[in-house]
């Protein structure tokens, strides 16, 4: 398959590296910044271009891996093709494409990338969404050539998978960052609460969230908890203590 | 080393199989519920009682491993002895001891620990602390037979670290737990985010959690915000969706 790549972030790197690496061919790479643009192109030895009208118009895939708000102003630009148009965004409707193409498509790689690490496409699960029902199988086929796990999820769905991505990985990030922040100012090393950290994640594997939970809230301890809460300084962090305490022990109430 | 064990729940289970494990002598098992204390007496084949009058008073370690609202109520009704009298909590300073023994001491594995779930022990920091010197060696040593972790934490670094261990481990999996209600409600597997799960914890090991960190909150997109801030239903939950939110801004700008 000839694949246009819309953008040259983490999300566009790494899907365009597993698409190379499965044996696709990537005609062209496109970013609004030129030294992105380069840095990707040169990575995988393909033309790459910052001028949207310089897109070729007969690849049979446009992948647009690009920021949300920016997905609408691109569409605009890019000049009419017959290829699949599929994004890669979470919380996207597959609608935005109506007015632009009659081959919709999503192409939703469930995964954090972030620039300096490497991720095993293998394993990432792949969620594919399509108008036409050729395109669909087209998708499937070509996600089949990077992930074991491809799967049909519909826009409504997707919206939720994506909320539930958000909790999982970017606020479970958070929580490690306020433990670090903790530590630090305390003279302790992030390193000490590491293997905590890997049993934490372990646990989930064999046993449900609810199942693993433990600590002072799950039992709502006022002692420690008051005393928790006043060794925190910063106001929100303070906030986000209590409510999550709270919410812990509302919810092994009612399970 | 003659050890009494006082407790029978899960950290107390876990410890015990370790010393066990590494060869020392447990001598007897307290629990105020019979049936743990038969449960873990049993699983271990030493002597158990709910009696605390019946704990041995020739022990060399008296190790609490109870509920932190609960160990000022045995450390008045136990025997006094000459033995190390060594508790295993986060939260609860050395001086806990003072009106009961000269010997205090203070043995903390930081780690999650369910019933269902062996751990290996060999991973898990030990932090140590006792009044004199001679116990913390003694102390030390013993913790070095089963973790190839221990360090030297003193009560007021300790509420720090039990603190930081309550947003990476309890937080964390309460952030586990509303995905998987998330999913489940639309009819979504849970096994769909266990790879992003394993990703978010991977990074932090060549990343730091801020450097890690990514997401619509990271750089505040208001329009994926506000979407999912609509998706959410419970009101609590709501809250923490965008208290979490800003702070992840507010974090991702001061670095």
């Amino acid at each position: 398959m000839k694949i246009v790549i819309i953008g040259a972030g983490n999300l566009a790197t790494h899907t365009a590296k597993a698409l190379r690496k499965a044996g696709e061919e990537i005609i062209m790479i496109y970013s609004q910044t030129t030294e992105s643009a380069c840095a990707l192109g040169e990575a995988l030895d393909v033309p790459y271009t910052n001028n949207i009208l310089s897109v070729p118009v007969d690849a049979d895939l446009y992948l647009f891996a690009i920021k949300d708000s920016a997905l609408e102003s691109i569409l605009k630009q890019i000049t009419p093709n017959n290829g699949i148009w599929a994004h890669t965004a979470g919380s996207i409707d597959i609608n935005i494409f109506n007015p632009y193409t009659s081959r919709a498509a999503v192409f939703y790689p469930l995964q954090t990338f972030s620039k300096s690490k490497d991720v095993d496409f293998t394993n990432i699960p792949v969620c594919i969404e399509a108008v036409n029902k050729e395109d669909e199988v087209i998708l499937y086929d070509l996600a089949k050539k990077i992930s074991s796990d491809v799967q049909l999820v519909s826009s409504e769905q997707r919206k939720y998978l994506h909320l539930a991505a958000v909790f999982a990985c970017n606020f479970t990030n958070h929580m490690y960052d306020i433990a670090s922040e903790i530590l630090e100012t305390n003279g302790l090393s992030f390193d000490i609460i590491k293997p905590l950290l890997k049993e934490t994640y372990d646990k989930i594997l064999t046993l449900s969230p609810s199942q693993a939970q433990t600590g002072p809230a799950v039992r709502y301890d006022e002692n420690i908890i008051n005393n928790q809460f006043q060794l925190i300084k910063d106001k929100d962090v303070k906030d986000i203590y209590l409510s999550l305490s709270r919410n812990i022990y509302k919810y092994s109430k009612k399970k």
